[in-house]
């Protein structure tokens, strides 16, 4: 059998191939990576038109990065794929309390989501941070209430929920508030290996 | 804000709207369950048409899975998602190397991937087991060496590499072989949510 084996001429191939798919959205060259490695992850060049990144979200999720921002998930998928030695190097850490007893319980108590459950118990822990949301647009909504009513300030929020309900809605919401920097995707798709393919983006800038 | 919050509430709604979507693909009850929760894993309904599953797929993972059989996965990430209570209830256990010392060595050595190091590495532990490949093509071009050439016998392969270089080509060798029943998606798209969908609808029959 005749493939590719070798690990970074398979990332280089691929993003040769996602380049020409890039070419009219007048990308800067960080923006250019960031799309790269979600339409790699994704496997899919419909995500071109649809990612949203607002001015400031690139830098400033940089500069927190390199300065040993903590990163909060909305589920285990999401903190599996983060690259946690080029962020342990800079001082970060990633956080992700979906699986916690004491979240299941808060969760079938109050009737929520248990991503949305531990978005609410973070509370301040997520002030100077970043989010990266990959699943649960339930945990997107409670964040988006967080900055808008408790004042809560992360640096950037990465808000990449799928699915058929709520999901558009949430990242809509997203894109439309202007507290906060943000990277997401409109519609429907998004996913666990879009949340993780931003932020590892980020980390290898 | 107005939004569905109940877990149960959430994926009723999504099948719902997955359905219409279905309707002309002749499904049986139980494929019908595979395609809804791998399209509501990707948030993508152009999922429905390039999903292929063997005739005898979903009966042999489901009774090996209720027997106790074990599931190697190429990435950590497909690891995770794939609900291991419900999975050691069975009996069965989830196996990833692609992180181990030793693998990374052996990769870097041979100038191939971790993950087809991993796969390569496991051998005869994939006799009887499930095998769900989320992420990388090479490992699925492995583990298809190992049953031609070493008589490596698993009971499926959920086989749903992603990307632009190899993915759809190990995809389409794994759809023309016919020794192995599995399950699989046409052309570049797929990912680790999808193979913990597929892995998870069938844990859930």
């Amino acid at each position: 059998m005749d493939f590719i084996k070798q690990p970074q001429e398979i990332e280089n191939k691929s993003f040769e191939i996602i380049a020409p798919h890039l070419k009219n959205l007048n990308l800067s060259a960080e923006e250019t990576k960031i799309y790269s490695r979600i339409i790699h992850a994704a496997g899919d060049v419909e995500y071109a038109p649809i990612i949203k990144i607002s001015p400031d979200a690139i830098s400033a999720a940089k500069n927190a990065l390199q300065s040993g921002a903590n990163i909060f998930t909305d589920v285990e998928m999401v903190r599996t794929g983060i690259n946690k030695k080029v962020l342990k190097k800079f001082g970060g850490e990633v956080f992700c309390k979906v699986a916690d007893d004491e979240i299941k319980k808060i969760a079938e108590r109050e009737k929520i989501t248990r991503s949305m459950a531990a978005m609410r118990n973070f509370g301040e822990k997520l002030n100077k941070s970043i989010i990266a949301i990959g699943n649960a647009p339930t945990a997107l909504f409670e964040v988006l209430r967080l900055v808008e009513e408790e004042n809560i300030s992360p640096v950037v929020i990465i808000g990449v929920p799928v699915g058929f309900v709520g999901a558009a809605d949430s990242k809509l919401k997203l894109a439309e508030q202007n507290k906060i920097p943000f990277i997401t995707v409109e519609g429907t798709k998004g996913g666990s290996p879009i949340a993780v393919a931003a932020v590892n983006a980020i980390l290898y800038l």
